[in-house]
C-alpha cells in the first residue's frame, strides 16, 4: 500500500524560488511515489494574520497558480483548501479535548515565534493551539508520512503524541504519521540574507525574465571582490548559491577558476546565471501566464479538490465519531 | 423583534428536580416570550468527560426525554444537538484565533473547576478553551439573550469580549449577547447537601411515584427533632425545602404550626409532600413513559432540530466568512 502524504502551505502569496526549492519541488517529486494531499492552510494563516485578512484570497490564488504551473498535478494529487473541508475544524475541536495544554506550552517554536514576530499579538488561543490543528489536518486523511524539515520535527512529535492519545482512549482509528525528512536548502536572497518576502530580497517564480535578470544583476557577490581585477571566491559569493542550482556543472567548472583568477567579471558571471535561470523557468512561467488568464481556474480547482478531500475525510470522521461514541 | 435566546445543557443523563427548577422550568417558561435555541452541549461534555464517553449517547436520550416530557416544545423552539451542526466547530476555530490566552486563564472558574474535580486531568487545551466554544455556540445564532445564573456571568463576559473583538476586527456581524439573569434556587438533596447526581441524593424527574415516595420518606428533616414529641422547625428542615415548592400554600399554613407544636409527625408530613410531588409530576411522567416507548423519538427530534438550526447557522457563517474575507 502506498503511503499517504499530507502537507499544507500557508497562503502567503506568490512563491519565491526559495519556497520552490525548499518545499514545492519536493511535493512535485513525490506525487508519483505517494498518495498525496496538498492543501492551502488558510486556517493556519489566521494564527498569525488574523488582524489583516484582506490579502488572503489573492494570496491563495497566486500561490496555487505557482503550484500548478510548476508541476503540482490535480490528477495525481488531491489539492484543496483547508477551510472548505469543515472536518478540519471538527477534528481540531475533538483533539483539543484530549491535548494537555502543557504539550503546547513546551512546543519550542511557540515562544520563539512569539518573540520573533513583532507588531502582532500572538498570544491567542488559536496560536497556542497551532499543533492541534496541524494534527487534525494530517490524521483527518489518515496520513502516514509528513514531509518536514528538521525544525518542524517537534510539531510532528506533538501530532504523534495526540494520535497515540486518541487511539489509546478510543481505539485504533488513526495511523501514527511519520516524518519524511526533506532537505530544505536555505536560499540566500539578493542581499545575502535568507530569501524572504518580508526582506524584499526575493526572486519570484512569477517574475518575468526581465525582472529576474535585473534582480540577479543587483545581487551581492563576494564582498571582498571590490574591483574587477580582484580575485573572487565562489564559496562566499551570494549569487553563486543560485549558480549551484541553475547553472550546469560544466559551466560551473569554467566559472569557478575564472572567478578565482579574476578572468571573469561579476556582471558577466551573473548574466550567465540569469540566462540559465530564465531558460529553466521559462516553460513554467509560460504555463502560469496561461493559467492566470482563466479567472475561475484556481477557485474551481480548489472546489473540486476540496470535494474529493471531503469524501475521504467524511469517512474518517464517521469512524472517529463512532470510536468516540458521539 | 423578539430576542433570540441560546442556551445549552450538558448531557449528564436523566435530570433531577434540582435541574428542573434550576434551568428547565425557566426554559419552558420563556419559550413563548423569545425565539429560543436549546441545545444538547455534547462537545462541552467532552471538556470534562473525554476519558469516558461510553454513556454520552444514553445520557442525551434520557435528558431530552425529560426536556420534552416536561414541556419543552419543538414546535416553539429549535431543539438540537451541538455536534450535529458543524458550524459550532468552525466558528470555535475562527474565534480561537482572536481570543487572547490571558482572557481564558483569568476565567475564575477555570482554576476552580480544575481544583474541584478530582481523578481527572482537566489541563487540556479544550477545557481551557471552554469559553471560546461557548461564545461560538451563542453568536452562531446571533443570540441576544443568554439565561445565566450569577456564577456564569464571567463566562458570558468573555463571550461579549470575543464578540466585540470580532466585530472590531472584521465588521459588525454579531450582536453582543446580554445576560438574562435567572433565579436558580439550589435544591437540597435527601441528605441535606446540594442535590447532585454524584452524591446519590437526588429525586429524578423520571422516578416512579413509588421511588419518589420512598426517597421522600428517607429524607432528612429537622435534625433537632429526634422524637415524635419534639417540636420541629420547618425553616431548618431539609424536606421542607421541597414542601415549599410542591405543597399548596394553604396546606403549608397548617403544617408549619403543626410541626412547631409537634402535632404532626415527620412521617405523616413527608407523606403529604410525596403525594403533592407525585400529583404534580404525574402527567409529565406519563408523557415521558409514552415518549420513551418510541425508540427513535429523541434521535429524530434532534436530527430535525439540528437541520433547522443549521439553516440559520449556515447563513450566519456565510456572513462571518465573508467579513473575514476567507
Ligand atoms: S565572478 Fe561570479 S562567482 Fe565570482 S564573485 Fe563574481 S558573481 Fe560571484
Ligand atoms: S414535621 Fe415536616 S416540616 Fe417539621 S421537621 Fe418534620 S418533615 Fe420537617
Amino acid at each position: 500500500m502506498k503511503h499517504r502524504v499530507v502537507s499544507g502551505m500557508r497562503p502567503t502569496g506568490k512563491l519565491h524560488i526559495g519556497h520552490y526549492h525548499g518545499v514545492l519541488e519536493n511535493w512535485i517529486k513525490i506525487q508519483d511515489q505517494f498518495d498525496c494531499f496538498f492543501f492551502v492552510a488558510d486556517w493556519h494563516s489566521l494564527t498569525t494574520e488574523y488582524a489583516d485578512t484582506a490579502a488572503i484570497r489573492d494570496n491563495i490564488r497566486e500561490m496555487v497558480l505557482d503550484w500548478i504551473a510548476f508541476g503540482l498535478n490535480p490528477e495525481k494529487s488531491i489539492i484543496f483548501r483547508q477551510s472548505l473541508v469543515p472536518h478540519h475544524a471538527e477534528l481540531n475541536l475533538i483533539l483539543s479535548m484530549i491535548t494537555p495544554v502543557s504539550w503546547l506550552e513546551r512546543n519550542p517554536t511557540y515562544k520563539e515565534l512569539q518573540d520573533n514576530i513583532e507588531h502582532r499579538d500572538l498570544s491567542t488561543f488559536g496560536f497556542l493551539g497551532y499543533p492541534v490543528l496541524m494534527a487534525a489536518d494530517i490524521i483527518l486523511y489518515k496520513g502516514t508520512r509528513v514531509p518536514v524539515g528538521h525544525d518542524q520535527l517537534p510539531h510532528l512529535e506533538i501530532t504523534r503524541e495526540i494520535t497515540r492519545r486518541f487511539n489509546h482512549l478510543y481505539g485504533n482509528v488513526f495511523p501514527e504519521p511519520e516524518a519524511f525528512l526533506t532537505q530544505t536548502p536555505k536560499l540566500l536572497g539578493l542581499d545575502g540574507r535568507k530569501m524572504s518576502k518580508s526582506y524584499g530580497n526575493s526572486i519570484y517564480l512569477s517574475d518575468t525574465a526581465e525582472e529576474t535578470s535585473k534582480k540577479v544583476l543587483s545581487m551581492m557577490t563576494d564582498p571582498a571582490r571590490v574591483r574587477r581585477a580582484d580575485p573572487g571566491e565562489p564559496d562566499v559569493c551570494v549569487a553563486f548559491n543560485l549558480h549551484r542550482i541553475y547553472v550546469p556543472q560544466e559551466k560551473l567548472d569554467e566559472i569557478i577558476p575564472a572567478c578565482r583568477n579574476a578572468t571573469i567579471g561579476c556582471v558577466e558571471c551573473k548574466r550567465i546565471l540569469a540566462e540559465c535561470m530564465n531558460d529553466h523557468l521559462a516553460p513554467f512561467r509560460a504555463k502560469r501566464v496561461e493559467l492566470s488568464s482563466k479567472p475561475e481556474f484556481v477557485e474551481e480547482l480548489l472546489q473540486d479538490g476540496s470535494s474529493r478531500a471531503s469524501l475521504i475525510s467524511d469517512a474518517v470522521m464517521a469512524e472517529a465519531r463512532s470510536a468516540l461514541k458521539i
